[in-house]
């Protein structure tokens, strides 16, 4: 693209749930339509879409008529198909590229280029079979997580060991997938930084936000994150050389462990992250946003935090409460319009602002 | 209404413009889907609106259709035909109720009623031919503005008379409508309150703005507006006192003068207003979701304001500006999707948040 994209503009996103929702509402906010590719009906972005392609990922036809639709392609997740990204690529640009999606789809590979840009990571070994898992055993150390390469959801595809005894169930669960067993960080706190990279190369950062998981879910974001100066700018640059080294276009989250002995890289996401939502009520201009822009040519905006703020995910029953959850003072709600309220399903989130004093 | 709306409810919207788009953005925040009912197509609610009725206002079947497809109807325009909102009413609430567009449909009826809940308006009186403006002219004094009594838009349908020999040419303007000829008020500013009341009757407003106009366009509203405390308390009571002597369910703006005699109201609307687009960016809670909380029977939000702001119309060719206009620093923009940009047409805002020492 050489020519930001004008008003009117479609802007294609694989994924309807609550992130191609909220990146909808932002692309409309800035005069764009929004053009979704997800196989199921009535999910959260199809309410605030222009257009709803409801087709499986292995529908190329649909796809081919999706990419022909719309100006440019961007996505929510990063387990798209290989097929369906080659189908889309040979009719319209994809942001973020191919460099970001092979970095992340892949856990071998992202810890591999992380190191490869100097950055440090968990402790990790490649597992094939029994005899590489042995290896990788005395390598990491225990406990470890064995995990899939490939696949992405939290909690799926991954085995816990915490005996040599534990080796052949956790081999079992791989199911012959190639796989990488981690070591465990000891860690004072997971913080993350989400930062964009326009597509004249420009890059900026949000404000590191702390995260408390709760049952492997993110139950909160707390922004400031309680970070020393020297590790904030450390956090920043990080993310920075993450995003330049993948000639990256749009928002990246980076989620980073500290430690006494620095911040380590726990895992990058190619697009706009859970972490990042408390800046739709902190920042003139919030994650999705910053994300559309760059995606569509347009110069970053300013995502300076203009408040401090928490986020929490409002989690199955959590939604129960409503509407008197609504009542809390200084609280935005963002509600994802999902129908059913299943155990760790993500039904919204809130913002709650905090007010210091002068402000 | 007896129960509050639940998730997945759908708010019927009537009108399709750029009010219309952001109520819907609203509503999906809070987890409703919206349906809109507008004429045109391709208009700025549809973009962002789950269900598109593109239909007349006199075609009842659609409007039967309409009201059966949504929990309950509001709007974002005051100058629904009677005929269409009776339809609806047949079959759905429609918040804010009749009296609220009783009051604001016709402006000797509004003005009538302001009068009677003791506030204070520009001098006026009843225009219906030529021996009633020669009397409203002794009455109310030149210069003034002879305008029809129902219809809305600024600027459609007035005349100015500087001298009496404009009285023939000014009431040939009306076409043989009712009219009423108002009387000018020297005023310091033009503030605005934006207030809503709940279906449980509570009563919240945002702080008062300061508009500017150019062109008989609100070009800017800048927050807070400056008032004495008295003065702003005045205007928040004014706000209060129309709400709850119409029963009102939703968002109202109030158009105030201030002069040295005190408030004199200006103007109502019963609806979102352009003044209170500075919400989006300066409070947890905007005039949009409050609007929609009071519709769907939902508690009131904090709509208190958080930062200072500034919002500019962008009006016509404004919009040539872009994507540049963008870079603005602490701005955030809001565009409404239209796809030509004619002169005087309201393409969009952008909020501009004023740090202040200590934020």
């Amino acid at each position: 693209m050489t020519e930001p994209l004008p008003q009117g503009a479609v802007i294609g996103i694989l994924g309807g749930g609550q992130l191609g929702r909220m990146l909808s509402v932002a692309a409309a906010r800035l005069g764009f339509k929004t053009c979704i590719f997800e196989p199921s009906g009535d999910c959260p972005a199809s309410h605030v879409a222009n257009y709803h392609f409801r087709a499986e990922y292995d529908d190329t036809q649909a796809l081919r008529r999706f990419a022909e639709a719309v100006d440019v392609v961007t996505y929510e997740f990063e387990n798209i198909p290989t097929a369906a990204l080659d189908t889309i690529e040979a009719l319209r640009l994809v942001h973020p590229g191919r460099a970001a999606l092979a970095a992340s789809q892949d856990r071998l590979a992202e810890k591999r280029f992380l190191q490869g840009l100097g950055l440090q990571t968990a402790p990790f070994a490649e597992v094939t079979d029994r005899p590489s898992l042995d290896l990788a055993l005395e390598a990491v150390g225990l406990p470890a997580i064995l995990k899939t390469a490939r696949l992405g959801y939290d909690g799926k595809g991954q085995a816990r060991l915490d005996s040599p005894a534990d080796a052949e169930a956790a081999l079992d669960a791989m199911g012959g997938a190639a796989a990488v067993l981690e070591g465990f960080v000891k860690f004072e706190r997971e913080v993350s930084v989400i930062a964009a990279r326009g597509a004249d190369g420009a890059v900026a950062a949000f404000d590191p936000g702390e995260n408390l998981h709760e049952a492997g879910i993110l139950r909160r974001t707390i922004v400031p994150a309680r970070l020393s100066p020297g590790q904030r700018s450390d956090a920043v640059l990080i993310a920075a050389r993450i995003l330049n080294a993948l000639d990256y276009i749009g928002v990246l989250g980076v989620e980073l462990f500290v430690t006494p002995a620095g911040l380590i890289v726990n895992e990058i996401a190619p697009r706009v992250h859970n972490s990042g939502h408390w800046t739709q009520n902190a920042c003139a201009v919030d994650q999705f946003e910053q994300h559309v822009r760059a995606v569509a040519g347009w110069p970053l905006g300013d995502g300076r935090r203009f408040a401090d703020v928490e986020m929490t995910n409002l989690i199955g029953e959590d939604v129960a409460g409503l509407p008197d959850l609504a009542r809390a003072p200084d609280t935005a709600l963002h509600l994802y319009g999902k129908a059913e309220a299943r155990p760790g399903r993500k039904m919204g989130h809130a913002n709650r602002i905090l007010r210091r004093p002068g402000a």
